[in-house]
């Protein structure tokens, strides 16, 4: 069968292909991964899930399994507000919030309605690679913003701004994905003053936010910026990504209007049963108190990696510390390239993620991320172990 | 906060707009509504799903909660499989299926992968609305096909395939959507014969073939025609709609392959925790039983309302007689526009559904599609009375 595929889907997918190895090895169960970015499943919180459903489906179970409406269930985005409201001080109404199958369907929705081929967008150098990817299929013109350890650069950020006129700019002040580095105080005033100034979006990423082990929280750009910044949500780090409840929040009507329309046209609605269900959840336990014993695990699983690090890593190895989230970024003796690691590394059983995915033109780069959510301590030690190897073979 | 929107959310889209207005009045409970396609609740296996739900939990409960894979949980996919086989004789294999946010997201996949900006396709005249506004996302030039009582014009299928080179055709042979009707074995046999001499891939759109109350099945296009057809399918209208569990099947490797990458950048996966529940649910209950007390609910409504149209309705009303599905379709009195009787109706507390959107270009049309699922028969008879009233009042 002749066919024709859409020039959308012919183009050539970085992102894509980088990965389709390194996921193919990590899924066979004897590869130790740090590559992926997968909860710890010590933190699911099943039997809880099981008591909520069968209350879900005993008082409301025609509703659980009917047609919903395209924004989500009201007392599941009343809870998000109630939220918002609680630990961040930020104020958005349910009428502002639409439920998407996790963050990445928002980021696809986003970036249908604010981007027309060749519109400029900023994204942080490196950046989280599946919104790169989703960006990609509207065909924008990226422009990378370097991140300090101290967050966005605010310097390259104004001068980029003096020349262009980007739509938005995609940011996750929190752990960052890839670098699990943070925002200071002082860049996310800083950097706010100069976006308000403009006409560009932030579109912010908050999915590890709460995964807080050191420090403090900063202010969102949502609290700095208003209606200027759209905030983006999830359950899968703190509650279940299998479920895929994530969410957008947006203060501005007619980007709200075209994202419910766009939502509505994709797939009708994101599932009600598991919105029910979480609801529920949310409703019958304290989040707080399973939060913190997500931070508890996380806290114990990084501090550990960076043991390790410490013991096993040759000079000229170094790696960010992280106050949260789920990623260290490590950065490799010079002229050591993240993807010959990488590719040594999963010959020996351990899978990483080099760098290279996360930039947008850079490539041979000297970074790769490691996630520690997810391996036991005996698997992490062994893994580091034979990680150092790899790179003191190549240094 | 001045935005600018893409121009692709920009397009005024007639389907919505129109809908719009009769969706927020069908909202209302004291409305009588024919104007949507809800299952009928009654037909919701709530205790089924209960218990489904605590095995699976208890099995498996870190797997349902966890991040899963883009192309869906390999088990139901096993089981869409072996219903094809028994039901239709279609073989399809587990790795030719990706599960989807209900068949309305396969929708926007396939279009997204088979679609550029003035790409051709082809449509049943009328079609389901919700399928012409995915299709529209991606700026194709819509060719109508027209429908007759026995399936789609073939002269006309052929007369267009000699001039034009279309991507794909769209059709729903069984039960369609807005109309009821269903394709003869005969129109099945020569469309098929048509298309096979052509590079236009076939889209079977499937939702309600398997709610037949009369008459026998006829073959799918995957039966005649193989590769060259790719199938939706989805468990909304057999089980649940709330999950939002479709699917699409395709044998061409490139599609499937473009299609999987589509799925993963646009929401991860499916929510796995509704997949392995509704697997569970179809292992532990007999769907045939299942679908046989749908079938008998359906058909106890359907004709019911039939009698009702044939008691109330004014002289010059005709109508489809379905032998399946949950729609029938009225073709008014000469004169007599349907948006006039919807906007009519609707201040009468009846929400009927103007056969306008259905259609690509036609505007001001006679017909308009009843939907007879979801109303109590009391209801039903009083809203066939006052929309018969209506009707005669405007003739």
């Amino acid at each position: 069968m002749k066919v024709k595929i859409s020039q959308r889907m012919q183009k050539p997918d970085f992102q894509a292909d980088f990965l389709a190895d390194i996921l193919k090895a990590a899924a066979d169960p004897s590869i130790i991964s740090f590559a992926g970015g997968l909860p710890n499943p010590a933190s699911f919180p099943i039997e809880e899930m099981e008591a909520a459903t069968q209350k879900v489906l005993q008082r409301d179970g025609v509703r659980a399994l009917q047609y919903n409406s395209a924004q989500g269930y009201l007392p599941l985005r009343e809870y998000i507000c109630k939220r918002y409201k609680e630990k961040q001080n930020i104020d958005f109404s349910p009428n502002e919030i639409i439920i998407t199958n996790g963050s990445q369907q928002a980021l696809d929705m986003f970036s249908s309605v604010m981007i027309d081929p060749g519109d400029e967008i900023m994204v942080e150098n490196p950046s989280y690679l599946a919104a790169l990817q989703s960006f990609h299929l509207y065909d924008p013109v990226v422009l990378p913003i370097d991140l300090n350890p101290d967050g966005i650069d605010c310097d390259m950020l104004e001068e980029t701004l003096k020349t262009h006129k980007p739509q938005f700019i995609y940011v996750i002040p929190n752990f960052q994905n890839p670098t699990g580095l943070t925002y200071s105080d002082a860049v996310r005033e800083k950097a706010a003053e100069i976006l308000r100034k403009s006409d560009c979006l932030v579109l912010e990423d908050n999915p590890y936010g709460e995964l807080r082990y050191a420090g403090r929280a900063g202010k969102s750009f949502a609290t700095l910026l208003g209606e200027q910044c759209c905030e983006l949500g999830t359950f899968s780090k703190i509650v279940s990504p299998g479920m895929r409840i994530g969410w957008i929040a947006c203060k501005i009507p007619e980007v709200l209007e075209k994202l419910l329309a766009y939502k509505s046209t994709m797939d009708l609605h994101t599932n009600i049963f598991c919105q029910m269900v979480l609801e529920q959840y949310l409703q019958d336990n304290d989040l707080d108190a399973h939060v913190e014993k997500c931070v508890e695990i996380y806290k114990e699983k990084a501090e550990f990696m960076m043991a390790c690090m410490d013991k096993y890593f040759p000079e000229g190895t170094t790696f960010t510390r992280p106050e949260g989230g789920m990623f260290i970024w490590v950065t490799l003796p010079e002229g050591v390239k993240a993807v010959d690691v990488q590719y040594k590394a999963i010959e020996k059983g351990i899978a990483v993620c080099a760098g290279d995915p996360f930039f947008e033109t850079e490539r041979g780069v000297r970074s790769m991320r490691l996630n520690f959510s997810n391996s036991t301590n005996e698997a992490m030690e062994k893994g580091i172990k034979i990680l150092s190897e790899v790179i003191a073979e190549m240094s």
